[in-house]
């Protein structure tokens, strides 16, 4: 029966086989950045079956679902948990070269134990039965894959209001060693496409820090409040997240009138609506240096494209795709204005449109200040980027551009506790990648500098990088 | 003597080997657009000799006569057909690792049956009188050449105010069992660079329809007419071209106004022009959409740039390149304009400039609709695009970002009877690329599995989605 | 000990082998855009250690050195020469896959011919001694490095003000062949990012040419009279850098205005100074045709991003980055332009995005005109595209959009005496690539064909199309 994944997938030249197995696999996993709630890791929790740990919520798969011709019914619909696997199973087979396939392998192959089929009609009942089976045994729950995994800490992301009860709870239990950490996402402060939401929001955020928010510098106290509260937490990143990135001057005379405007439920001109974002990213961007913060920039996503789709099932559906356009220059001055004043706190940059790959591995070089060492990170392939071929497009880039040696690697940004083998990919495909260049003279054919770099991009500058305690 | 074609050009594993010759090879071609003239079908055209066939017409040979050297005499000029042939042959060599090398030489094999000899100045009088003897005989007439190639059904590329009496001769001739259909391309319909062509053509429509064109509403009865008439004639397909691609909300009363000042030949607002020509490109999708045909979008060309040559040669005759910008919101826009009031009908969109390629990979994915399996199409490396890099770019992006196993395939775009090879071409790329993968690991090793993707994407998948009779 | 440099570095194929070392390797090297100090070669420099002849000036090691976390002291800082040098040295091994690590290794063997060791803390000691010791005898003077190098000819980069004296004493000099012609690079013509500098400069425009600068016609005047200088002295090329490249159409009257308003020291609106750039960049281009001159156009580089270091270091200190944003269009009209009107010269343009190579690779091909081959040309990989990446993409566009066997081929564009070996470099990737294509048949096995391509894109070509006497 032919089968995908074995011990040396992706390893093409016994140079790469030995970075692997010797270098890579054993080291542990540094989740800085991802989407789990953190209410399942409190409370354990156990999936009733395939569909619910890995159909539920999963937007990738879904697109897929929706391009092969299976109704909706079956994908966010009322169909049963079968139903839906059975719909998927089905057209796994036509997302052969799309990472999805690859994926789906790596995830039946560990934690589940299984490589000796090919997901498709004709397994799906025996694969589902098997895995159901698993999941119902206590190295499933979410603490048990995570053990399973070689997990030692990550980092989900969380609104400034949020109670982080969930994450206090996991702290304060002595039987569970994997680190549950929040990470600050405030997009909502300054996401201004609905001036409704954004009042409601932000009196949200009166609530949760205790500050009555009728002028900029409240707004500015209460962010700090809700930081100082995260920092308590053992937070040390901030997440932002942009379609097309934008950052002008600003005076604080503009953007306290625009504030005022704006909290009086009207609108204000573009100018003034990009000075005011402009403002409290510079102002999150000065808590966190002063914190010793990481800041992550998600540039380039365009949401909710079908609208049909996100009336019906909301956002996060399904019908994102990536933005174009010119970013460099405002960019530049964000990085800048906080530099000038010595506030540049660390700084990871994900991009969505390859396109900009080498803008932004051009860019960072500009403000590495000869402190911390890659201070300044373009982050790894993202969302659509997290596959092979965008994996290796931005390992080309920093590489080229940049210190690959330094870098900080991978990171699920998953919502699925069966996403940590996104690591083992990345892994594989960075290991492959160096091992053909040491069989093929790029590199020296030297174990300890390669295998060093290995470990260090695998693990080590993650744990150096990021100020956890 | 030096060779370049042979049984396994281009096939690179003993997989991909297998994968074209038990899988591609075999396959009927289903070339679903491209520009030839339908009256040289209709009447069988006989070509004098290789110029006529293969020179005339070929503004990607003059573009690469021209950067060598050539004097315009010998490319678009009064030389004699031997001349102009012998300068081609003699820059030939030239060529190398251009797609016109690989193309000559693919295009001598096939149909002509030669592949001991590269062209250039010492073989070009061999290749001349061998190739003018075969183009006398009645296998290498269009319908021969067609029949040679295993050609099942071409759709040309047609204004709407054609007659389409060629089709019809082919339709109504029994002896030709080639399938040639009408393709819908209505840019001259909002194409406004002179008002005063395009008002002389509205006038051609009004006689073609049997409609007074003085306001809005009668221009969409027009193309109506025309549509319904191309729909009779067995066109399945609209086609538009875009530089730039532009797309803005409208209303309906705004368009009436700004009709009424073109009409009158006064030049409107760009706001009311982008207005204009958004309102005809929705009123043709939602026309597509009730006839189940499919839209093609071919974005991104910038056109005529040396004005000595556009005033001597005039159109089409290589000065023509890719435009960059960003067109990700509008070309959203469009399609959800479309599909929010059920009228987005099967999109096949194309780009040149490849930057664009996950833009466009990743947008396709927002409107699929779980209806029809691979309804918004990305579409096969283009013009510029139409070779060995461009298209395994386009299948990589395709592939990552969707499902590569529902792609309908390749076309040949072409003016000229000799292109057929291209779907040869494209078909060793495909399976060189599949088969590499199924050696590597990448891809099962299951023929059943791959072979039938490639029989798909070749053939199967273009008969499927297309709604011909 | 782990080497890296030896015979047959990066040739990955025995048509590889045969081709860098029957064909490419011997050709002198004919670098036709560099940055080197002419007085050095007037004077036979002499360099004192590796760190005055390879660090300092060398941007790229710095932007290195910063992101590794190495104190600007030690940097640009007052550290002493052996202090930077032992700085650079340990972090070289984190510049592993960065084109600094293979550029290190290969000046290390040529002209030093060591290849023994990486550099790293470890052999940074007998390094410097070893290659000091090398630098103090006379063939590793400025002059002794360009002859054991095989350099034939040099293009220095040089301000139109320049006296010159250099190359005249370098041209006098009967005991040194090698040519060190200038080039004339009027950037600071148009440069109005400061005024006050702006003024100055023509002010000294003003005496350098003899003609008072009051109106734009004199300015032109004053262009024309240096032009004819930098001609007389050997001068063949002039060379323009851009950010965002603009050009727009212009009239005599409104630049004329323009400058007035500019001379006065005040600012035009942004209309007005695009045109007058425009004019000025239009009456240099037509200048070059007349004399016969190649223009070279460097698109895409966003300068001196990080303020702090800007006021410390100041510009060319390692924080440019690549910029943005579409340019396809003005360059069309520029380069129409200069063609309509018969004033075309010999163009190549050069740009620092690789986004936008398939744009420029296609635009050049609008403009061949059938009379200088390959008159338009995509300028080698530039900046941060200087390395094998960089370098393959820009082969990949140039083949695929245009004719890869004229192209003029690789330029150090360095400050320095030790790049000579980027030459190298690119001949090996060169070679590497083709000689896999012959041996997987993308490409004839021919090695008269393909030799002879080599022979010319590393030096015929270039010494053909350039109009050196």
């Amino acid at each position: 029966m032919p089968r995908l994944i074995h011990e040396n997938f992706l390893l093409g030249t016994s140079a790469a086989v030995r970075l692997y197995h010797e270098y890579a696999a054993g080291m542990p996993i540094l989740d800085y950045h991802c989407h789990l709630p953190p209410h399942q890791v409190a409370d354990d929790h156990r999936f009733e079956n395939l569909t619910q740990i890995w159909l539920a919520g999963d937007h990738y798969k879904w697109r897929a679902m929706r391009a092969a011709g299976i109704d909706e019914h079956y994908i966010t619909g009322k169909a049963g948990d079968w139903q839906k696997f059975e719909k998927w199973a089905a057209i796994v087979p036509l997302t052969l070269r799309n990472p999805l396939y690859h994926w789906t392998h790596l995830e039946l192959n560990s934690p589940f134990g299984i490589s000796d089929r090919l997901l498709n009609s004709e397994t799906a009942r025996s694969l589902w039965d098997e895995c159901n089976a698993k999941l119902a045994q206590p190295e499933f729950s979410a603490r048990g894959i995570m053990r399973q995994m070689n997990v030692q800490l990550v980092c989900t992301t969380d609104d400034p209001v949020d109670s982080l009860d969930a994450h206090r709870q996991i702290a304060d239990d002595t039987t569970f060693d994997v680190r549950v950490l929040p990470t600050f996402r405030p997009d909502r402060i300054f996401n201004l496409s609905s001036l409704n939401d954004w009042n409601d929001y932000i009196t949200k955020l009166e609530e949760a820090s205790g500050v009555p928010i009728s002028a900029f510098e409240m707004l500015l106290e209460a962010i700090k409040i809700r930081h100082d509260f995260f920092h308590a937490n053992g937070c040390r990143l901030s997440d932002h997240g942009f379609g097309q990135f934008e950052y002008s001057d600003w005076s604080r005379k503009q953007v306290e009138n625009a504030f005022e405007v704006l909290r009086c439920g009207n609108m204000v001109s573009p100018q003034d609506r990009i000075a005011f974002q402009s403002a409290v990213l510079f102002e999150i961007g000065r808590l966190n240096c002063e914190r010793n913060w990481t800041q992550q920039l998600h540039i380039g996503a365009l949401r909710n494209n079908r609208t049909k789709l996100f009336k019906t099932v909301g956002p996060d559906a399904g019908a994102d795709s990536m933005i174009d356009g010119a970013f460099a220059v405002p960019l530049s001055r964000f990085l800048d204005a906080l530099d000038r004043v010595d506030k540049l706190p660390r700084t990871i940059i994900y991009n969505l449109n390859p396109t900009a790959n080498d803008v932004l591995a051009t860019m960072i070089g500009n403000f590495q200040d000869g402190k911390t060492p890659g201070k300044l990170q373009f982050g790894s392939g993202w969302w659509f980027l997290d596959q092979k071929h965008g994996m290796e497009q931005q390992i080309e880039s920093l590489s080229n551009q940049g210190l690959l040696a330094l870098f900080v690697g991978m990171l699920t940004d998953s919502r699925s506790f069966l996403s940590y083998t996104r690591h083992e990919y990345f892994r594989r495909i960075l290991c492959n990648l160096l091992g053909r260049e040491m069989e093929t003279g790029l590199l020296p054919n030297d174990f300890e500098l390669v295998g060093g770099m290995v470990r260090d991009v695998c693990y080590h500058n993650a744990a150096r990088y990021f100020a956890f305690e």
